[in-house]
């Protein structure tokens, strides 16, 4: 007997969506369904994705609950604050995977102080990686999948929270991401004109929506100390890809490298989509182009005491579609690898 | 029973050999043998092409007959006249995908004039889109992949040579390019920051070695006049991708630019990997990346009397590897599009 | 006794705009006065355009004639279909240049083909190395600054077409250029992600705009058939520049390269801003970023029966604002070189 | 009387004297001397620099004490270990820029931590902004230009050591730049096919070159605290600039936003070339291209408990060669910004 699921996704013209349905249509077992989308309903999705050639003819439907009806998944890629009606429709049995932040903070606190409305809830967390999330995730029918920097500064340190290595106090990640991560905004300064040629940090000070998710990633890591952290999100030329730099301070200062990528290495032996590089070899994103792998490598900084984590990954794939794909792989016990691809697209 | 066949990559650490092996991991029936290099010889493929995250571990020998020997499959992607000598060695059995340009001419005068050394021969020409060409690489163990300018060219043009919208003379092609066609050669021009803000012509006047095989294939496809070819390559700033604007006198000066949509839509309507996009939508690189897929579009500029037609492909897969994968499938019997993507991605 | 001339831009936070006050801060004879937009009236320059960083602290005022008088020049960067308006309520004394393209054509019926709308009229045309145009432009009190694709082609083909070396017949030019030409569009096919890392034409098939006002440049510069012409624009990704890739039939078959050289050298012997590369060095758009040069090569395919001529240029320099400062210097008596940069911002 | 200064540059054919070149073309008291290179010996600076149209028809001379005779200027930007020698030659009197890193550091045992080679020496040190190098600079007739990643971090920082926003302990940079700052050394990393599309870290873990030059000048900002500094520079696809994100650990943790921009405004108030943009922009390296201003932004992250300044600028104009000609203004007694271009090149 051959599993078939019936998937939707809504929101499927945007980045996201698009780079679930590229995922979706290499899966074993999946069949896709409907695609829906605001702006462009009735296009054929030739017209806004063309790059999905098997889908070139498909329809884009409205977002409502009669359209995703009678899918055995459903995701969702929608604005900030339109995922709870959404589900809620859906009811508890099918599983809805949202690729947005509403259901992603636990302390609804956080959330009125960095996105300013009301908290709709908290879903299981879709980052498999974190300790005990796999069987948080299991069986579940709601999962919330992590931003995209969230994820990359996480898989970057949580061998070095588990392992002892720092205690999750006054971590710095300054990442550099390409504009992919912030959708198709028709917005002034995400203009090719504006964005080639050019690096430009934004969201700095603390303010970034992301920065609360990278805190609760640290103690869900098992931070011994209060986390604090320090994000700063660098824009730079290049559609798609994140790397972060991640430094805290050296729980044990005289640690070596060594002892510092053996952590690592032990940490990760069993993790199939979080490869440490060979020691001094240090990531890039072109690597992970379009894999769901993120690629990182570790190293201590005696003279200033820290730790130094770098970690590169594809935001749209292992940063947001990847990974929703891996948790519905987890949701309904299919291999976590299922469809999943392991290697780059480079140069 | 399922067949597996041992394929072996010799010059696997180059970006025509990395792609072949990017794709050689999706086949169904591949199991990846023997890498060959030079200058890498020893190292891990992990240091030399991080992206193939599954075969890190793998070590890059030697190109000797004693390291290719034991394979069903060996492609071969070497500097120009070092094919002739190991398909030899190999005996005439194995299959050999040769990803250089030594056996694609058919003319050894026009080798002579624009390569400077004897001609090697040549094999099947693997461009399956060229008329009965699909028959000629069925059974065949050799087959010269041709060069990413005359797979973009050709694709683009052929439909209207063989549905008579032009005849094949005073053909005009500018293809931009990215510079991964030109392969990790350290030369000054390639420089990033020589490229990236820049676009450059190189190869101007008739000069560039791809021109006698766009040349070569106008006939293939059915030109009734001679031939005549303007070719003009143009360096862009992208890792990969040819866009190709083709020109080319009308035969019939009162065509519509209907009639030339629907004379390439009736020639392309069995062929899986060149799709024509609805009318006035034009092709992008992006929507091909890393795909098997050549987009098309074409109308008519009845003002210049001329039919103008754009392909986008990615070189290294459509334009190198994926072209050389789908020949594999069609000389083995398998399924012309076995393992090979049809989605780009995007953005 | 030092002229100093007092020079508004209306439209000054476009990027036509911004380019024109980069120049205009570092030419010796000007005092920049108002600084007009729409829809940043009231912002502090700096926000908008922060690279103008001796401007920061000017304040964006509404386009009217109050705020455009007292002026001794004035510069139109604005929408198609405004210039008129604002040129009559400036008075017939004060020197306008109009960057933007409603006074550019000679043909009634040409403009309304390609622009949908009444034809303005016609103000001399801004492109001082046609033949005759100096005198044109000096002395005149309007100015219609060309197309950045016409100064491209134009300057590419005009020695050729003088030189006797082609009748201006059957031209065919694809151009690769970056979005900036776009300006500040917030258009889908603009944003970052759509442009880095892909290739695309447009307007292909003899309908983009500017094919008209190539055509009439071909005539002005002697052409002596009918002039017809293929024209394809190509978005490329980067910010700045044009590189036009030009060919014609050669009037005489047996021309040599060197010849077509020859005629070419003694056709821009006195030109300050056409730099005829040395023989067998090709253009790059990063070599003339920021600077008011064009450079150009040209070659013959004896076996296409073509010259192919090849210009670099910065579309919004030399191919915008940097023009219509070499014209007002024309216009004005001033030397025509006057503040315009020479040297391109490389690598 | 007009000043006229003859200078010659040593490696005019590599990117910094490509630069220096560009510059000085522009200064109203130089007259542009002998160019040496060292591969290119003998060829027209035209093919090797094609953008330094001016100069195109001089010939790059060996770098020989007889060619750099007779200058009241030379500038030096030859490969590391070289300048000691040209510059014992060139006499006492004549002024020596050297943009090498040889007489950068103080402390001979951090020149030969990092270099791994005998301490050349130290000259002034070429960053006027430091407190009293003003100074230090007039009148001298050897300068040491700062590294390009050291320019950024320390303007960014050094008006919170000053104005006591922080102590100089447990620094975090990290900076994103083009790979022009590498030169045009011909590496593979440096590809552009391995650049576009792509973000790398390099030099991680404390052991980048800049490291202790950064941390020199953080005591001479007036550091009160023994600095550490965790340095990261960061690889993106642009050919120039550096963008650095720079934190440090609050002084006073209670003080608020407002009050680090007021330090910050109180300590450039005379700076030409330092611009602390409006309070909320946020710098982009595409605003100061080309020009040698450095743009700046701070903000406090009291959950973090760290001040957060970001720095804009041109690698190779205000990292480099700009830098170099405002110290040769210095030391000559011309106004600093003589010559120096203080808008951007955008978009």
């Amino acid at each position: 007997m051959h599993m078939v699921l019936k998937v939707a996704v809504a929101g499927a013209t945007g980045y996201a969506g698009g780079e679930l349905l590229r995922l979706l249509l290499s899966h074993p077992h999946v069949e896709v369904g409907a695609l829906t989308g605001s702006s462009s309903v009735g296009a054929r999705l030739g017209e806004v994705s063309p790059h999905l050639t098997p889908l070139a003819d498909r329809v884009v439907e409205a977002t409502t609950p009669d359209v995703l009806a009678g899918h055995d998944v459903v995701f969702l890629a929608l604005p900030h604050g339109a995922s709870a009606a959404v589900a809620e429709a859906l009811g508890p049995d099918v599983l809805v995977v949202d690729c947005g932040a509403d259901f992603r903070l636990v302390d609804p606190a956080a959330w009125e102080q960095f996105y300013g409305s009301p908290h709709a809830g908290t879903w299981p967390y879709g980052l498999p990686e974190l300790p005990g999330q796999r069987d948080v995730l299991k069986g579940t029918t709601r999962v919330a999948v992590p931003g995209c920097y969230p994820t990359t500064a996480t898989l970057a340190l949580f061998p070095a929270v588990r392992g002892g290595l720092v205690d999750g106090h006054d971590v710095v990640v300054v990442a550099a991401s390409g504009p992919s991560g912030a959708g198709k905004s028709l917005k002034p300064h995400l203009l090719g004109a504006e964005l080639m040629g050019s690096a430009s940090a934004y969201g700095v000070g603390g303010v970034h929506r992301h920065t609360p998710e990278i805190v609760q990633n640290l103690r869900a890591a098992g931070a011994t100390a209060a986390p604090t952290l320090s994000f700063t999100p660098v824009l730079v030329p290049m559609s798609r890809g994140i790397l972060a730099t991640c430094t805290a301070p050296l729980a044990d200062p005289d640690v070596t490298p060594e002892a510092a990528y053996a952590v690592y290495a032990e940490q990760l032996v069993d993790e199939p989509f979080v490869q440490l590089l060979a020691q001094g070899q240090w990531p890039q994103t072109q690597s992970v182009l379009g894999s769901n792998v993120v690629q990182l490598q570790v190293t201590v900084d005696r003279a200033a005491g820290r730790l130094v984590a770098v970690a590169a990954l594809d935001n749209l794939t292992k940063g947001t579609a990847g990974g929703a794909v891996q948790c519905m792989n987890l949701a309904l016990g299919l291999p976590e690898t299922t469809g999943l691809p392991l290697v780059g697209v480079a140069p």
